[in-house]
C-alpha cells in the first residue's frame, strides 16, 4: 500500500502496482564507478547512428509534412507491408499488413494485448522465471499470474497442461500463456520445437491466447532458427509481439503486434485511447532502413557483436567462477542465468557485490512465486568487455570467499 | 458486442470499447475530392520542418548514443527541467521536474491518469459535449462518465456540484472531472476564471481529481490568457496534461503530465508497463528546440496561422450560413461549434454533405448522453482556405435548401 497523498483515490491496479524490480539498481548503475551486469539494454556501440542520421535527413526532405504529422493508429501502411513481408520470409505464410499494429515497443504490444484479453482475476500462465515487464502488464489489468517451471528447453509444457487443468478445476478463468520463446529474459533459454507444438495444442485444447513476446529472436548466434509460435499457429491464437529495440534503436520505441485480425483491430481501438498513434518519424526512418537493406545488415552486425560479448563472458565465467556454481550457454540474446548452490541467497551476494561496486539482478525478481533465491541474471549486452571481466572476477571471488 | 473470432475471451473493457466516432469519416477524408472540415489535426504547413531537420542532425552528432538508447520512464531530466521552468512562467509556482512525466502525447497522459485513478464503475464527470479521447480513456478502464452541460463559459460548475451530490447520494463513487479548459474540443469555448475557482473548490469539497487536458492553451488568438487549473490548485488535485502536438509536431507524439508527486510517480509506474519510456530522439529534439528559443517562436507563428484561418472561416460562416443557425467565435484552438435549429438532425445534413464531397463531425459524437443532435463541429485547423470556403458554401446551401 502507498502512503501517497491521494492513495485513497487510487485504482485497485495502482495500489497493486510495483515498480520494476531493477529500478533501484538502475540508480546505482548511474554511478560511474559501478560495473554493471544488471541492465538488459542494448549496447549503444551497436547503434546505426550514421545511417539513421542520413535516412532521417533523406526522409524529412522527401516527405517532411507526413513525417511530422499524426499517423494512423495502426501505423504507416508501407511499413506494415514491409514487416508482413519479413514475417512471410520467417514462415508466417498468411502475414497480413492489416493484422499488424505498430506499437511503442513490444512492451506496448503486451500492454494492449492484456487490455483486450485480461480482466481482473483472469489468470495468465508465465515462466518461472520470466521477464517482469510481461507480468507487470498482466498485473496492470488486475490479472493474476501462475508460474510454470522453465528448464533448458524453455517452459515445461507438460506441467503447463496439468496446471491449467488444476486452475480451471478450481474455478479460475485461465486466459492465456505469456512466453518469451527465444533466448528468454532472464534465463537465455529457447523453447524447443516439440514444446512449441505442444504449447499450441494446449492453447487450442484449453481455449487460450498465447502472448508470444519475441524481442530477441533475430539475435541467434549459432544453431538453427526455430519457427515462431505464430508461424506454427493454425488457429489464430498467437499474439506475436516484436521489438525493434534490440536490432535497430531502442530510443525509437518501435515494435509491432501481429495476430488474428479481429484481435489486432481490438488492440488498435485500445491504442487509440492509449496514445493515438506511434511516433511517425521513427516509422519513416525504419521503413527506409528496411528498404535500403540496412536492417538485415544491422542484425548480422549485432549478432557478431553480441556473440563476441557472450563468448567473452562465458570464457570469464569458466575462468573465475567455482565449479559449485552453474550457468547456461545461451544461443542468442542478452542473458546468462546463474545458479548458486542450493540454500544460498543471491540477494546477500548482491549486497556484498555492491560494496565492491559491482551489480547484477537477483533471479528472485523474475519468479512470480518468490522462488529462485539462489539464482541471478548476468547480462553481457550493455557492459564493456573491461567491466564484464572485472565484474565476473569480483563476483567469482565473493562466491569463493563464501565457499571457504 | 463483437463478432470477432476470440470475442468470448475479450475483457469487459474490450467488449465495451468503441472506435473513435470520427474513424469512419477519416476513411472518407482520404479521398482527394473530399473537402473536410472534420479532422482536428494540425496544419502540416505549420510544421517546423527545417528546424527539426537541423536540430536532429546537431543532436545526433552531439549525443547519438544517448539519443538512440532507451531513456528513463519519466523522461529526459533536462527536458523535464525546461518544461517545469516554462510552467513556472505560466504561474505554476511549484512546478517541479520530479513531478513531471513525459508521455506519448497528452492522450497517454490521460490514459495513465485513468489507470491510476479509475476503477470499474467509478464515475468521472465530463462536459456535454467533450472530446471522445478523454471519455475513451475513462471507458478503457471500465469507468463511467456523467455529463455536465457546457455553455459559453465552459463547463457549468453549478450543475456539476449538484450532479456530484446526486450521484454520490445514489451510491456512486465519483472520482474526478475531465475538463478541457482552453478552447475546448469540440466547442472552442474556454472555462471562465470564476468557474476555474469554483471547480477547484468543488474538487476539494467532494475529494475529486481534476484531469486538466490542456492541449490548446498556447494557441490563444486574442484576449488574456487565463491561469491553468494547475496554477490555481493549492491542494494537488489537478493532473495537468499537456501536448506538443499543436505547437511542435504531432508525429513526435510528445506530451507531459504534471501533478502531485505521488500521483505522477504512480503514473510513471503504469507507464513502465505500458511502453517503458517515451521516444528519446523526439525528446532530445524538443529540448534543443526549446533551448534555441524556437518553441516560443513556433507558438507565435502558429497563433498567427490559425487565427487567420479562424477569421477566414468565421467570415465565410457569416456570409454563407443563414441566420437560423448559430455558432461561436473561439478565442483560440481549432474548433467552431454550430447549432442548427431545434429538432434538426446534423447527421442527416452530413449525409447530404457527403454526397457533395464535404465532411464535418456531427456534434452528437461528443455528447455522452446522446444529445446534441442538432449540432456539429467545424475545424479550420487542417483544411486549406480554398476547402474551408467551398465547404462552408456547400453546407450553407444545404441548410438553406432545408429551410425552404
Amino acid at each position: 500500500m502507498s502512503a501517497d497523498r491521494f492513495a485513497h483515490l487510487y485504482s485497485q491496479d495502482a495500489l497493486c502496482a510495483r515498480p520494476s524490480a531493477i529500478r533501484d539498481i538502475c540508480a546505482l548503475v548511474a554511478r560511474p564507478e559501478v560495473r554493471s551486469l544488471a541492465g538488459g539494454w542494448p549496447d549503444p556501440a551497436s547503434f546505426p547512428i550514421e545511417e539513421v542520421t542520413r535516412i532521417f535527413g533523406e526522409m524529412i526532405g522527401e516527405c517532411g509534412e507526413e513525417m511530422l504529422q499524426y499517423g494512423s493508429t495502426e501505423g504507416i501502411v508501407k511499413l506494415r507491408q514491409a514487416l508482413a513481408e519479413r514475417m512471410r520470409g520467417e514462415g508466417v505464410a498468411g502475414a497480413d499488413p492489416d493484422a499488424i499494429l505498430m506499437t511503442h515497443g513490444s512492451a506496448q504490444g503486451m500492454h494492449l494485448a492484456t487490455q483486450v484479453f485480461v480482466d481482473r482475476d483472469d489468470v495468465v500462465m508465465v515462466g518461472l522465471p520470466t521477464y517482469f515487464g510481461g507480468t507487470g502488464a498482466i498485473g496492470s489489468r488486475g490479472g493474476e499470474v501462475a508460474g510454470v517451471p522453465v528448464d533448458q528447453n524453455g517452459m515445461n509444457t507438460e506441467f503447463l497442461g496439468r496446471e491449467v487443468n488444476r486452475l480451471k478445476g478450481s474455478g479460475k478463468r485461465v486466459k492465456g500463456v505469456y512466453v518469451i520463446p527465444s533466448f528468454q529474459n532472464p534465463t537465455g533459454v529457447t523453447l524447443s520445437l516439440n514444446r512449441r507444438h505442444h504449447l499450441l495444442q494446449l492453447a487450442e485444447e484449453h481455449d487460450l491466447i498465447i502472448f508470444e513476446d519475441d524481442p530477441y529472436c533475430d539475435l541467434r548466434f549459432e544453431g538453427e532458427r526455430l519457427p515462431s509460435l505464430k508461424s506454427l499457429d493454425r488457429d489464430g491464437r498467437v499474439i506475436h509481439l516484436r521489438s525493434l529495440s534490440k536490432i535497430f534503436a531502442p530510443g525509437m520505441r518501435l515494435g509491432w503486434a501481429a495476430g488474428e485480425a479481429g484481435a489486432i483491430r481490438q488492440m488498435a481501438v485500445a491504442k487509440q485511447f492509449a496514445d493515438c498513434a506511434t511516433n511517425t518519424p521513427a516509422q519513416y526512418v525504419l521503413l527506409e532502413f528496411i528498404r535500403q537493406g540496412l536492417l538485415d545488415r544491422q542484425i548480422k552486425a549485432n549478432i557478431d557483436h553480441y556473440r563476441a560479448k557472450r563468448d567473452f563472458m562465458l570464457e570469464h565465467l569458466d575462468r573465475h567462477f567455482p565449479e559449485e556454481v552453474s550457468w547456461n550457454r545461451p544461443e542468442g540474446g542478452f542473458f546468462i542465468f546463474v545458479h548458486l548452490p542450493k540454500g544460498w541467497d543471491a540477494g546477500e551476494l548482491l549486497r556484498r557485490a555492491i560494496e565492491k561496486n559491482v551489480v547484477f539482478v537477483v533471479g528472485q525478481a523474475f519468479f512470480v512465486d518468490g522462488s529462485g533465491r539462489n539464482t541471478f541474471r548476468l547480462s553481457y549486452s550493455q557492459a564493456s568487455l573491461e567491466d564484464i571481466e572485472a565484474a565476473i572476477v569480483e563476483i567469482g571471488s565473493l562466491i569463493k570467499d563464501e565457499l571457504k
